[in-house]
């Protein structure tokens, strides 16, 4: 699993190095001119978008020019630039249906995210392993954040995966979750709109008590789906910064 | 209602200065050795407590040290130092009662509340007018930070007082605070504890609902009624800077 360089760009004090890694497609941010290890950030991004989304590289950038993170985005399995396959295009125009026709979205969502997941956690891992042997980021601690389809491949793969040290979640119900949100053990931020159109509220407020983690804490903000206001950035990177450190000390 | 000084102590860069007014007792911490005009923070303590309650004080501390505001905080009525009435007495024996006996609370509670508030919304009136009359605190915009009995009348108080430009509330049902929660419109940080014994969860959610702020956040923590994780105090600290500035620039 080589990790193949593609196109470097530098921007604001912040590198964004473009690659592949087993014909994965990602992108790794890291603070310009700064050498030797440093924590790990994950990003996953929502259902439809991909690795340079535009909230994904605000965040990104965020996090290695003030934090000093290391920030890897992929695209998820039928993203981005991957190939989508006949399944999960059936999946796709099924879930796209019920949504119009007013159904509750929930059982649609939770199987879209299932399809995906299992080859979801597996790229993954295979991402932490190869950036992880870049001088840059070297083999320090690795955190996750991801909402709506990145929270639903990110709660399995925060389970599943015990370099993971610390996570932020939201934007997603407790529908087809609830056996693997008990498996996070490690601290959880998680992020829910409390006029979210497509996951009811007690969902989300379920989905959030069901998780194992000891140390967790609810973030709820007025506004829909997409409206995360933009000071819980600065909130998800204290709490990374909290629970990775940061190599700035 | 003139601002009567008692004891002045120092300890750690921040001033103690006890004082009444009115024969309201009340405690105001101020960074030692600054002048000049700086935002005010108003602390209400819980059910039973003081105005020198351990959590008040810490708190109290904090806030003047790190962010260089004027903090006061007063006894509730029938509280700390201030004497019982008959009315308060009965209704205090009548909700332990309740509590013993393992009914819901939270309309015991809402009574007790109502039965303080209204004295307790004048009392804050006429103690901001005489706090903002030194120096030391001067006529700049003013905070109100109160958990569970802090919250009950809190939420009387900030919707009626217009010099009130933010609050951090919570521990605290919505039974009887529907129609006052309503009129709070400033930007709002509200606790809620997961397992909070007193409050039921449903309730604590609707309160937060019903505030009329467009600016409004909920943090929820596990944990009991008194448990807040001290982590909430610096998330408390940064929406007052946010929201009331810092004298420090």
């Amino acid at each position: 699993m080589p990790f193949i360089p593609i196109a470097t760009t530098s921007l604001d004090g912040v590198t964004e190095q473009s690659f592949t890694v087993d014909d994965i497609p990602g992108v790794l941010w890291t603070p310009e001119h700064e050498t030797g290890p440093r924590p790990l950030i994950l990003m996953g991004h929502g259902g439809g978008l991909h690795k340079k989304a535009p909230g994904i590289t605000a965040r990104a950038a965020r996090f290695a020019a003030e934090g000093g993170f290391a920030v890897a985005a992929i695209d998820a399995p039928n993203h981005g630039d991957r190939p989508r396959d006949e399944k999960f295009t059936r999946a796709a125009i099924d879930m796209r249906a019920r949504l119009a026709s007013g159904e509750d979205p929930a059982t649609a969502v939770a199987g879209m995210h299932e399809l995906l997941a299992g080859q979801a956690v597996a790229d993954w891992q295979t991402v932490i392993t190869a950036v992880q042997q870049l001088d840059q980021v070297g083999a320090g601690p690795v955190g996750y954040s991801g909402f709506s389809l990145g929270a639903g491949l990110g709660v399995p793969l925060v389970a599943a995966e015990p370099r993971i040290r610390a996570a932020v979640l939201g934007l997603l119900g407790v529908t087809g979750m609830a056996g693997t949100a008990v498996q996070v053990t490690v601290p959880v931020l998680f992020l829910l709109q409390w006029d979210d159109e497509l996951v009811p509220r007690d969902q989300g407020l379920a989905l959030f008590g069901a998780l194992g983690s000891a140390d967790k804490t609810l973030h709820a903000n007025p506004g829909r789906h997409g409206q995360i206001p933009p000071l819980e950035t600065g909130d998800a990177l204290r709490f990374f910064v909290r629970h990775l450190g940061t190599p700035r000390g």
